[in-house]
């Protein structure tokens, strides 16, 4: 009897060789109830993209393979997913430093941004995957301009990608059919690991007509909605005094919160948002970016305890690096942990484990991917790293979940694999070239960064 | 004519042949005012342990030198320094996570501690001296107990360090005698790089006239005082309900605070304190380490600005790695950029340069060392750290300081040299080896970490 596919995903014969066998090291899993584990001396064996299994470093140790990566002294995890970034703004990385929000967009990067063309977004999305992939990041949510050039960039770097085209109100209904266009002609691409959102700035910036169409056209289209919402209290304040409701109550009441929806940062979440996003028909996702609200800042965090409450996924994201000056979701992770606890005056809450429960599960969740990626477990997608913790840095290990979250870095990650091609090995970059990226980089900067012209790309205005 | 030491050093003649010639790099040199600067395209010649002079690349293209580094790409730094860290308790790094204040140290660090022998201290101070110099780190402040062990670690690896033993006034006299007997055999150990300084644990731990008397032998034996005080909010709670004074009240009136003093934390200092510390006689420093102060959910941070008004120095510090998870200075640096930020509502202020002035002045000065380290200008100790700048983190630069402060990280630290010895070159250690320290570590660790005898060193109760 032929097996059906899906069989031969989980049940291969002993025999058929391996696309990619990472062996000996330990393996982090998730239980039926989504706690974390750790597999020892453990192995991950992928075939054709997905993970075939996860299993002993003895029950490979004669399997063909194409491939092998002896791993010992390392953890193996899901890639980390980058739940909102700009990726092409690290063209401006420290460019608009120690400035309130307001001053940072107004001043500096949305008159820079107006002299933007489609090979600073190419080069600068090059740069940012290199930075992803050295960090562990195998995917990212991004919310920019000219994204078709930072599409071909993902397909040509193999990372996953979850790509909205952003628009304005003050665009005219050409923004919104901008968006919509890229993201029916991009979704699917590179083999599947192209999603795409429509990708509405913020209610600041988007009037209510233009996010009731949107929402229409996610309904229509089968798409979700990745946008900034609720950034922080002062956008709150200033949407209660304009509008009577809250940034929250703008996307209920423009039918948002009927589609799938991504929102940004949700700093200045208030507890009267709370039923409306319970009630929520849609699935809802938030996606925090902690290192950037205390630069700015700004008085409040991502409510990750209320929301949790309410199971709405919150994602792990850095913002873009014009702001958050890296796109280390490693770091994010951490921060994440450390500002909630604080945020709630509680040691207790938000612990190493939980943090990684929100690095994996419910990262992929937030971008759509709950059933792809985020964890490792056969038929996922194989987006794996591998974290070396032999540095004195990582020494003892008493918890590896407490090791992982509060000692190593993204430093520590020494290959990434996406889709079971490995696009880092032992900390060196196989599809992109830094110094080709960056030196071209350098040479754009003085016209990417002239403001003589006196133009902005937009109004910040809350 | 003979030229005089002074004169050589400074002025030597063309054809010296140097120790060390770090060139091609940038170099963070403080002007006059204190405001930082970069060289570029710079020189550091090395000459007797000190810096002879900072140039120009090509003023050192033809001079003789023993060794030379070519570091384009590169930023030469001061060294880091931990201003406080109990660096033997990496043996501890992960073992007591999401833990409140008290039941840290109540249920699992004070009871461990019973445990500890002088080999644990030993191995524990060399893994904490591999990580501190790949991160950066050329100098420590360290407060611990056996710290015969922790000099001797620090004599053999070649780093600089500023050493305490620590006591309660549980342990009788005999603690503070420890104490003052350490610092005094130890004082200008291994060639002048370490320093001593007396160690009382902290007002909630050591009565008054234990205080008293450690004032008065640091005035006779001329030794600083390194200590805890007002850790956080509940311990400046309960010295007033306790004292009717604060921590810092409690200093002043046990004459410490006309003593030179390093006072760890002081995130419970309040606005009364500030007349009292600025009246103090002796020189007072504060150290912060605010990883630690968010991770146990504390309700403040150390108030900077209000001690930077009052002209006392705010040293970088990680604490040690049971609390902190690691002795990441550069993170320190980060963290305390981002927190004095959101602390304060104010992201103009703790500039990133500000920062860099924290990490290099401030915390020399901290630490007794102000006109010995902390800058790179000639006659200073050549305690110098090259970064690598050339990651896809850290590209493209618009601003050094905050490349260095915000986008770059303890990895990035390629080379570490102290006195004008290289300890770490291209990330290579060449004084420790963590594969060995590690291992006996791991072996040792069922009998450091057992608490079956119900034993603790110190009970808190502030």
């Amino acid at each position: 009897m032929t097996p059906c596919p899906a069989e031969a995903l989980t049940h291969p014969r002993a025999e058929a060789p391996a696309d990619l066998v990472i062996t000996g090291c330990a393996v982090l899993v998730h239980d039926d109830q989504e706690r974390i584990r750790f597999e020892e001396n453990a192995a991950v064996v992928v075939r054709g993209g997905v993970v075939e299994s996860v299993t002993t470093a003895d029950a490979v140790r004669h399997r063909p393979a194409v491939e092998r990566i002896d791993a010992a002294g390392q953890v193996a995890l899901p890639g980390l997913v980058n739940c909102h970034t700009h990726a092409p703004m690290v063209t401006l990385r420290g460019l608009a430093e120690d400035l309130p929000t307001e001053a940072w967009f107004n001043d500096v990067v949305w008159p820079v941004e107006s002299n933007l063309t489609a090979r600073d977004v190419e080069l600068g999305a090059r740069l940012a995957c290199a930075e992803m992939i050295r960090g562990g990041v195998t995917c990212f949510a991004d919310h920019y301009f000219t994204m078709d050039a930072v599409a071909a960039v993902v397909e040509e770097c193999g990372m996953r990608a979850h790509l909205g085209e952003a628009f304005f109100s003050s665009q005219g209904p050409e923004g919104r059919e901008r968006s919509l266009d890229f993201a029916l002609r991009n979704r699917g691409r590179a083999g599947g690991r192209i999603t795409t959102a429509l990708a509405p700035h913020a209610p600041y910036t988007v009037d209510d007509a233009d996010l009731a169409a949107t929402a229409g056209l996610a309904r229509a289209h089968h798409l979700p909605v990745h946008l900034h919402a609720a950034e922080n209290r002062g956008q709150t304040d200033a949407s209660l005094a304009r509008h009577g409701v809250t940034p929250i109550g703008v996307l209920e009441r423009t039918g948002l919160l009927d589609t799938d929806l991504l929102v940004a940062h949700g700093t200045g979440i208030l507890d009267r948002d709370l039923p409306l996003l319970e009630r929520a028909a849609g699935r809802i996702a938030v996606a925090t970016a902690p290192r950037g609200y205390l630069k700015f800042g700004w008085p409040g965090t991502t409510p990750v305890r209320a929301l949790r409450a309410l199971g709405i996924p919150v994602g792990l994201a850095t913002d873009g690096a014009a702001s958050n000056n890296s796109l280390d979701v490693w770091e994010s992770m951490a921060l994440t942990a450390l500002v909630q606890k604080s945020a709630e005056g509680d040691p207790r809450w938000l612990t190493a484990r939980q943090a990684l429960h929100h690095a994996t599960l419910q990262s992929a969740r937030a971008v759509g991917l709950g059933d792809t990626v985020g964890s490792l477990a056969p038929g996922r997608r194989a987006d794996i790293v591998l974290v070396d913790l032999t540095g004195p840095h990582t020494q003892p290990v008493h918890d590896l979940a407490a090791t992982l979250v509060h000692s190593a870095r993204s430093s520590d990650v020494r290959t990434t694999v996406v889709e079971g091609r490995v696009l880092m090995r032992d900390r060196e970059l196989l599809t992109l070239n830094v110094g080709a990226v960056a030196g071209e980089l350098r040479e754009r900067m003085p016209a990417l960064i002239d403001r003589g012209h006196g133009r902005r790309i937009q109004e910040y205005d809350t």
